[in-house]
């Protein structure tokens, strides 16, 4: 049985930002030597998502709009902010799209579909944080 | 350690539907023969999930309502339409929903609760998709 | 391959608490002996959650308010009602916060960030209900 274990590591210029990191995972894949096997992508941050969706500038800024809307920003407009911080919105949009992914491989590759991306998002950024990838399997 | 891969395609009549996939992904892990380990299910394009809940027809009207309130059809309502598709609530939709589920097998069975049925919900459908079942264990 | 599978049993005082049950994990991991592998925590019912997110009481009570505002309870808001339940939105909070969580254990420990915590989501609660832990590696 085979592991491996990566950080990926962010400090996005902006408090909100989608990075595609398919090629970082499609990097480890490789470097894991699995054939086949599970990979897991997680946030280890509880205000930033990985997710799996197309890489297309119109549905991120739909997927930006749509999160603001169910979950805006606002410095009073959340309890969690009382404890001095004002990244309340952050939490909920990143329960939104998620912590992780789970991801097969097959034939040493990501089995995935025509369009599959994975991205890391981040909705409290300008600070150092990180993601992680881990792989098992043979 | 064993491993498993099958693919599941589907080509729905309705634009949207959920389909109990149960039975297949349960012959999937007698086939596997794995007693012990882990089984992803994953819909394998971005404008469709993999998602467990209820086998009830009432509450699948429920979802398809309130996703619709979350995410409502129409083409000029999303950035992502603007390039010829008219699926950007699709993308939201299946967000909400989630891409994958990861379940237990124990015993050689999937070691659910009671309730606990797997679906393919189908959001952009009438054409060929795919869905994944991977399984590793012993 | 190492196997380990624990079920946590929960009967809440209220219809909706978060638990935090990291140290429940942390002890299974222990047990489970695996240094290297993937540890699986899901509700096992499917008006529950497993979410890892901050254990800041305001930011549950955010959680709480948000989720009421998103599928607000109501015997007669919900098809599913319909049975005889009075439980539709809890199947529709629990789809926002999510059925499981995939963990990595690097070196014998949950391998998180510094503020992850898991938690178990009850919507639905006072009767009896279960979680289920399972870990796999070496």
């Amino acid at each position: 049985m085979k592991f491996y274990t990566q950080y990926l590591i962010f400090n996005t210029k902006n408090r909100q930002e989608f990075i595609n990191i398919t090629a970082q995972v499609i990097e480890a894949v490789k470097k894991s030597a699995v054939k086949e096997g599970l990979c897991l992508v997680n946030a280890m941050h509880i205000t930033a998502s990985v997710f799996i969706n197309d890489d297309e500038e119109g549905l991120h800024q739909d997927f930006s709009q749509w999160l603001e809307k169910i979950a805006p920003y606002g410095k009073e407009k959340y309890k969690h902010n009382l404890s001095g911080e004002d990244n309340g919105d952050a939490h909920l949009k990143r329960t939104i799209m998620g912590r992780e992914v789970v991801v097969a491989i097959t034939d040493g590759k990501l089995d995935f579909g025509p369009w599959e991306q994975i991205f890391y998002g981040e909705f409290d950024g300008q600070r150092k944080k990180r993601a992680l990838i881990k792989i098992i399997g043979e």
